[in-house]
Order: structure tokens, then sequence, then C-alpha cells
């Protein structure tokens, strides 16, 4: 046995749920499924997910029950009959609930410590989809059919494996593998090893299967449910590179730690220089808060490289009431002055950029020719980042998406990480830990397993 | 008559060498002509320049006598002997004469206050030209019989205004437009207006006759006299592009000072940041010297900015003992961090830069991945400035020119301007005050005119 192998077998055993979970989610999924069945009907309902197909994960049990309604069917009454009936199911074997939304509303239930989701779904024509969801039914039956012996066990090591530095889950927040990619993986290169074997060997954009890309694919790979569609489209260019290069790390130093460790790296803080935003966050189903996270954190960065400030990393997070945004600087000041650089002197323009500058108050030299273009040197206008990024926000210079803006125009700025760190509990400590070590928990494992060897 | 021409018709009376400063240049020379002839032969003997052909500006007298070879007479030694007797000569009319080297070497000499330039040419064939003034006999007759009636005050006043800007002068250290480039544009374009109007609305590159222009001309004016050779080619862009906005600004606002103004500006220096190396120079013919000090100039900048300083302008100038090189920055401190751009996950240095990264003693914080490639964030090197110029000075990491290399390394680094400043006089004191000045002299004109009128 291999040092791969007898690390996997080890890890393994760790990922499957216990028996007594197995047979408690079973237990409170068929009692749902019954109660379901009355209202709407024997063969409407059906249990999906990794729950149905044997994938799940020790610590992730939970269940998909899903509500099949005919084409035709008004969607919005498809949901109101759902979250109403769900409900009822969910209180009715006497668990809690709470009322989520994706691409449509669906029902949370929590019995007997089991996360249940009661979702609609279409018994839509093959291709003819009308909810996301509609093509779960088929994605559960290809792999029940597809995986090999023993591949449940594969899917779950793989699923640790991308857990473990925040690659699992296709949602905006994480933009990584979702539980169908890791099983279609699985069975497209039969076991956990193999795939490793080949991803170490990666150069995005990378296609696996049939079909051409799409301009920015980085990694394709086709629905066998619907060719036309990439499962892995969610995956960020950064996470599918965190995956190549773990691969790697992983083959070349096998470890536990790579499924279930934490980093002992110490940070330094001590030179470098953050700048932190901390904003109340408004009530949106998730993908849309991500996708507005994402394209203000990305804004604000644009915007400060513009001001002059080199950002060197970003990163945000949110949790029910507070988000955060963190940049790491180059520096939180910049100096005085800053080059303007003037129309070329053979244009219409160049007695005007004269005239208009001697007329700056924030002038430092008049103007000067160099090439073919005049400059002049003004005095800079936002030396401190948090100023500018103050500045940024109020103004509405930089892309802000619009539900975000004014929570943004109360946030408070830091440019003390202690600070920052003190305002933050729980899981926004941590993100805002692992934002300052920098390094992604694998990098860390590696780094330690060269230490020792 | 128009503003334009009230201005220059006052001024074309002060650029008019004087009557007697005439008399006495035409009395010197052909003092000298008729030793030298005595020596060489009749017919042997000629005069040649902006003296015979009546384009001097007053202040700027001097005459030029060639002594004529014959093709096949070995140049070392008809240099030789026109050393030796051009230096007898001189010393027999009761001059003082000095060494100078341009291709080759020629004789100085200093008459009754008078500069006498004696220099050995060959009657070559057309187009078959052994040393570079072997055209001038040429362009002296070609400008005699060319140069429309009064087009002598013409080429004055265009002499005067490239002058008064420094644009004037063919040599390393100007890179500006010679006197015969100056006689050729007004021949071309009839009158000094005529060409501002024609240059006002010039955009480089510029091609002024027949033939290609070389890749990376300017400006494309070739010599009538051997079309092949653009007598331009030593004029750069900032030149040229300073001539044009100067026109333009002259045209729109015509004033006497723009030929014989200084400027009223006051500097800042508050706030700016500067950089000066002050070193001995090594003695060389000064378009080896100026070449040298350009390329070392510019090697130092790219160095500076490779290091990442925001190198805004430079300059250099020199004299016969003394070199200064100064450089305006952004900024003369930068930030303690740097980020460090390692390889894509997907090649196979990956590892080893992980490995090589937690070796280093400047390591901030450890690699992580962004897009497809690893980073790290080191401590930079060199923060400071003065510290920086002088490791890429000792450590010959910065393009130096090898004859400067020695002087360089036991330069004096200033960031403080003032302290600079006091360690100059003269000549450097005036270069350094236009060097923080930023903007040219005619700029300056044409900003008092803006709040006068």
């Amino acid at each position: 046995m291999t040092a791969v192998e007898d690390v996997l077998r080890r890890v393994v055993e760790q990922l499957r749920p216990l028996q007594e979970t197995l047979e408690k989610t079973e237990d409170v999924t068929s009692r749902l499924v019954q109660r379901l069945e009355d209202v709407f009907g024997r063969g409407l309902v059906s249990v999906e997910g990794s729950f149905a197909k044997g994938t799940m994960v020790r610590g992730r049990e939970e269940s998909d029950i899903f509500i099949h309604f005919r084409p035709g069917f008004p969607v919005d009454e498809a949901c109101r009959r759902v979250v109403e009936e769900g409900v009822k199911a969910v209180v009715g074997v006497g668990g809690a609930y709470r009322l989520r939304y994706a691409s449509h509303p669906y029902v949370e239930g929590f019995v007997d410590g089991i996360r249940v989701n009661i979702v609609p779904c279409y018994d839509a024509e093959y291709g003819r989809w009308i909810t996301p969801v509609d093509r779960t039914p088929y994605h559960t039956a290809y792999v029940k059919k597809n995986l090999p012996p023993g591949g449940a066990d594969h899917v779950r090591l793989l699923k640790a494996f991308l857990m473990n530095d925040n690659l699992y889950g296709a949602e905006l927040k994480t933009r990584g593998f979702s539980g169908y990619v890791c099983e279609l993986l699985i069975i497209r290169f039969g076991s956990f090893t193999s795939l490793l074997q080949a991803a170490s060997k990666w150069r995005p954009p990378v296609v696996l299967g049939e079909g051409k890309p799409a301009p920015d694919t980085v990694l394709h790979l086709p629905d066998p449910v619907d060719p036309s569609r990439n499962t892995a489209a969610a995956i960020s260019l950064t996470t599918l590179s965190n995956f190549i290069l773990k691969s790697k790390l992983f083959l070349t130093k096998p470890s536990e730690d790579y499924f279930v460790g934490d980093t002992g790296l110490e940070d330094v803080v001590e030179e470098r220089s953050f700048l932190g935003l901390v904003f109340s966050v408004p009530e949106q189903p998730p993908d849309v808060l991500w996708g507005e996270l994402n394209h203000t954190v990305e804004g604000l960065a644009r915007g400060l490289n513009g001001l002059g400030f080199t950002v060197l990393r970003y990163d945000r997070w949110a949790e029910e009431k507070t988000g955060v945004m963190v940049f790491e600087l180059e520096t939180n000041i910049l100096p005085p002055v800053v080059l303007h650089r003037g129309p070329p002197v053979w244009s219409g323009n160049a007695e005007r950029f004269i005239a208009e500058q001697m007329l700056k108050k924030m002038l430092l030299a008049p103007p000067w020719v160099s090439g073919d273009r005049l400059y002049s040197l003004l005095r800079r206008r936002h030396r401190d980042a948090a100023e500018a990024l103050q500045h940024l926000i109020q103004s509405g210079q930089a892309s802000v998406s619009k539900h975000l803006q004014p929570h943004l125009r109360n946030a408070k700025t830091y440019t003390n990480i202690a600070s920052l760190m003190e305002t933050l509990t729980g899981e926004g400590k941590h993100f805002l830990k692992e934002f300052v070590r920098t390094c992604p928990k694998y990098i860390a494992t590696y780094i330690s397993s060269l230490s020792t060897s």
C-alpha cells in the first residue's frame, strides 16, 4: 500500500456518516415523504441529493425532498404550495423550519438534528427545463447508475479534500466544486487518486468531455444529463488552480492534514498595510448578496488602484447581519505628488492644458514636454487609503452594487488590523485570520511537511 | 504689420552682429587664412560656417577655417598637420588656443576676442565623404546660393528662438537643431513666420522632402548635398515637440520674451522628492561624454523604476570636472512590502517556489494562489532611493557606461535639493534650477502672458 493509499484509508473512515446518523436521516426523510405524498400524491415526492446517492460526508448529513409538478402548473403556485405544505410537514413531525431562497423559495427543516430541504421541481421533458433543479432527479439517477462500487468513498474523499480549503460549493460565496461535479469527476477518473494524478498535470483551461467550451471557461465538464450545460461553470480560475496545486502537493507529501488539518503558521502583520470595511448587510438571497459583494469588492479594489493604491489582495465575507471587505495594500499612505499626463503637443488641447494647469490649486510644478506630450505635477488628492475608500463610496465613483450602496455609506473603515479583528467574532474573525495568513491551509500543510522531512 | 511681425522686427535688430564685430571677425579670419595659405597652398584654405553664410547671431560670432586635403592623403597626417600649423598660425597672430576633438581633432583659437576653428577636411568626391565635415563646403555653397534675400535675418530669428530654450545644437548634449537645419528650414519655408505657422501644425514624425525616413525618425529633412543623409537625425522627439508647442504659443501670444526672456515663476520644492548624484567627469570628447551621460542616466532611471521607484523626470549635466544627474521621484521612500509574483500552479516550478519562499528571510506572508499563479509577500530590499541608487551603481545592475562607472562609484547622492543646489555653482546651479522649475522658459513666458492679458 502506498503512502497515499495509507492516508486515504485512514481518512475515509472518518468521512463515512455514522450508521446511527444514516438511520436517523432515513427515518426523518421517510416520515416527511409520507406526509408530503399524502398531500401531493404518490410518486410525486422523491428523495434526491447526496443522501439519495450515498455520497454524504459525516457532519454534513442532509436530505433533499423534491415535490414534482407537471409542466404547465404555474411556478408561483407550485412554490406557494411547497412552502405551505413543507412547513406543515416539518412542524407535523416535530421539527423547526426556516424559509430559504435559491432560484426559487424552498423550506429548510431541522428534525431530530437532521437538516432537510423541501424543494419544488418540474417533471420537465428532457432539455425543456423550467427551473434549475428540474435536472436534479436525472442527476441522482445518473450518479446512482454510474458510480463504480466503492465510488461513494472516493466522492467523500474529494469533497473533504475540497472542503478543508474552502473549494467546495458552487455558490458565488465560494465559486467552487458542487457535489455533482465531484461525483462526475470520480465517475470519469474511477478513483480519487486517479483524479488527483490527472489534476496535478492540468493546465487551465481544462476540457473534459465533448462540446465546445464557452470563451472564459476554466473547467469544462459537460452535464451527461444536458450536454449543453457546463457543470463546472461556477468554478473560478483561482479555485481550480488551488485544486491543481493541492493535488500536486498532496501526491508529493501525502498527509491526513490535507483533509482535516489546520495551520500552525504564525502570522506576520508588522510592516503590512490592511484596509477593512465593516458594514450592515441587506437581507437578500445568498447568491444575490454574494454576487453583489463580489462585484463591489472588485469595484472598490479597481477604484483604489485607480487612485494610485497598489491593491495586493482582497476578500469579502458576510453573515446574516455583518459584512466585511478587506484589502491588503502596498501602503496606506501614498506620496504627496502625482504625475499628470497631458495631451500631445500637436493636439488641439495643448494650449488649453497649460492654461488649465495654472488655475489648479493642486499644481506643484508647471507643464513641461517629454517625448511628444505635456505633463504637470500635481498634489495628490487622496493620500490616505481609508479616506480614499470613503471617497470612492460616498462619491459613487467606484462600481458598487445598488443594494449595498446605502449600507457601505455607513460603513466603518479600519486600517489597524488588530482593531478590525476585535470587532469580529466567530466565522468573521476566522475569515480575517485566514486573510491575514494569506496561504491556504494545504500550502501551510505542505510547508510543515517540508520542515519535518 | 501684425503683432508677430512687430515683435520680430524689434528682435531681429538685437540679433544681427555689430558692424564692428563683423569687421574684426573678417580681419582675424583673413590674417589666419593668409598664414595658412602660406603653409598649405593657395586655394586649399576656405572660410565656412555661419560667418561665411552671413547667418551668425550676435554674441555667438565665430569663424570656421577649413584646410582642404586630397583624398588619399592619410587622415592622421592631415590632422597632425592642421593641429601643428593651426596652433602656429593662432599664436602667430597673437591669439590663444586649445585643442578640441569632434570626430577628429581641431584647433580652437581666440584672437582679439573672436573665436576661430581651424579644421581639416577632404575635397572628397560628391558622396564619397572621408570625414563628416567634408560636406561642409558644399553646405556653405548651397546656403549662400539658396537663401532668399533677407533670409539671414530669418535664420537668426530661428536660431535665437531655439537657443532661448536650449533647443539649438545637434550635439548629444542638446539633441537639437543644427545651424544648417535652421538654414534649410528657412530656405524651405521662405520665412521665420511661415516656418512657425507650419510647425505649429506638425505632428511627429514630420517628413519634409523626398526619401524614405529611417524607422525612428522624428523629423526627416534630407541634405540637398547628400539626399541619403537626414540633416535632422540628431533631433530628439522632446526637442521637436518643444519646438512645435513653442511655435503654437508664440503665434498665439507673440512676445520678445520667447527670444530673450527668462522666467519669473517661483519654484515649489516642498512635497517633491529629488535624488541627485554628483561625480567627477572623465576627460573625453564632448559627444562621447554626453553619449555616456545620456546612456547612463537612462540606465539608472530604468534601474530605479525596476526597484519600484516611480521616476517622474530626470536630466543630466556636466562641465569640465563635475557631472550631475538628477531624478525627480514620486517618493524617496517606498513601502516596506513588495508583491512577489511566482510561477503558474501548473508549471513544474510551483512546488520549488513554495519551498524557496519559506527559506527567505525577507518573507512577510507565505505563498497563496490568485488566478492561476502563486504569489508571496516579501520585505522590500531597497526602500530608500539614495541607497537604491548606490546599490544600482555599486552592484553593476544598472546599465552604466564603462568610462563613467569608476566615477559614479565615488559619486555623492543627495535627496535634499537645497544641499545639492549649494554644492553647485554657475552653469551647474542654473541647470538644477531649470530642472526644479520643470517648465521650459517659453511655457513660463506663455503663462505670464495669460495672467497679464
